[in-house]
């Protein structure tokens, strides 16, 4: 009788020199790597399967991906091994054994995602591959009283793109339980807390509410968005570097 | 009669990505840099004198340079123009009109560099280019005390690399006026404010507090080094990526 162990990776990179989390056709992605060392540590061909996937320039400080074997591992080598192979933009911070029934991406209950908006007139040379440089004033008022109209389960059409239509155009309501403003050195911080999220929604979420806060979209206008359910309504989607995937909730 | 017009630059750049300040035989120079997008702006071929290189990866948060010109310039819009042709991570924080006897370089009265220690045992893949990452157990009491013997006046020959030898042999007495250790999220930043620093002075003196601080090197030792006055007594020099020259001091 065969045995499997699955095991549970909790990780953080610097997306700015790689081409999102996802394998691609061109480009190096961050599943890429990390599959290959695993794969090379533990002498088995096991794949890699990630929570989500980040864009290219996406950053990740809780990104979750698991992977399964035939043999138990020593955990605390593996780790080592791994982030001694590991770019120094990627870093595993835990790995722990999960029951077999455990995915990466289906056992997700929730989302924490932060995007960053670097707001002072002289843009910081050190966070612009980590930040938003927004050059327009920006109401925080505005930008929280925008922010609100988000919180709730809604139907987000409208603000997801195209990968996901099809499947997605049945089922695109999520819910959103928290969506703080939080002043911080050299701008904002939007902190998004969810039980998913559709492709490219917190980025088109973000452009929209930048939208409001600068005064080129009116606030009454986001009601009509939703409503619309049609991704050419919103406004362009915030650039990636500014978004970080915090954290993947699961249940106890 | 002709006149001139000299005009100090204080600027702030993320060394990542360029071969240092001064221009190199090969590899791309800050300097460099922001002269061609003076002579452009300016329409002059107007050289460029810094107040002191920063190597390969060593970044600034407050260098100054300054330059000559023959008409007056609107620096409201030469400031926003140059920041609009220089890469992200160069940024103009300032540009003022100076007397013609001021010297970006000779009339600097002082530095104050700032070097980040990461201490985490789990390194943080966002600042692994802006710290160095010590992996052995670091004791602060004993950082802070070896500090201590650099402060005040010293010939800091054993601390200073060859690229000085000759003149500096003769003039290797600097003055450092303050040497902090201040704690930080995930580590310790060393502040050193001094009248003047030698050919990577900073970074001798930090691998050198660094040795001690993770008992590789007796505290006793650091008197004899001083009166050694050779550099083949004194250990590594610390890594390019955690220095900063935050500020340059000039007389009011």
């Amino acid at each position: 009788m065969s045995s499997e162990y699955k095991y549970k990776v909790t990780l953080a990179y610097d997306g700015t020199h790689y081409h999102g989390w996802q394998i691609q056709s061109n480009g190096i992605a961050i599943q890429e790597i990390l599959q290959t060392k695993i794969q090379q540590v533990t002498q088995t061909d096991t794949h890699l399967i990630g929570a989500g996937r980040t864009d290219t320039g996406v950053h990740a400080k809780g990104q979750v991906a698991h992977f399964v074997v035939k043999a138990p591992l020593n955990l605390f080598r593996l780790q080592h091994a791994l982030n001694r192979l590991l770019p120094a933009d990627i870093r595993i911070a835990e790995i722990v054994e999960v029951p077999i029934t455990f995915h990466a991406r289906y056992s997700a209950t929730g989302k924490i995602y932060h995007y960053h908006l670097h707001l002072e007139k002289n843009r910081d040379p050190f966070v612009h591959h980590y930040s938003w440089h927004i050059r327009e004033y920006v109401d925080l008022d505005l930008l929280r009283m925008a922010a609100q109209l988000f919180i709730g389960s809604h139907d987000f059409t409208t603000f997801a793109n195209d990968c996901l239509r099809g499947a997605a155009a049945r089922d695109a309501v999520r819910s959103i339980y928290r969506l703080d403003v939080v002043v911080q050195e050299g701008g904002v911080r939007l902190e998004f807390c969810g039980n998913g999220f559709l492709y490219k929604m917190v980025r088109n979420i973000v452009g929209t509410l930048v939208s409001v806060a600068i005064g080129k979209l009116p606030i009454s206008e986001i009601p009509r968005l939703f409503a619309a359910k049609d991704r050419e309504q919103a406004g362009k989607g915030a650039p990636p570097q500014g978004l970080f995937l915090m954290h993947v909730n699961y249940p106890e």
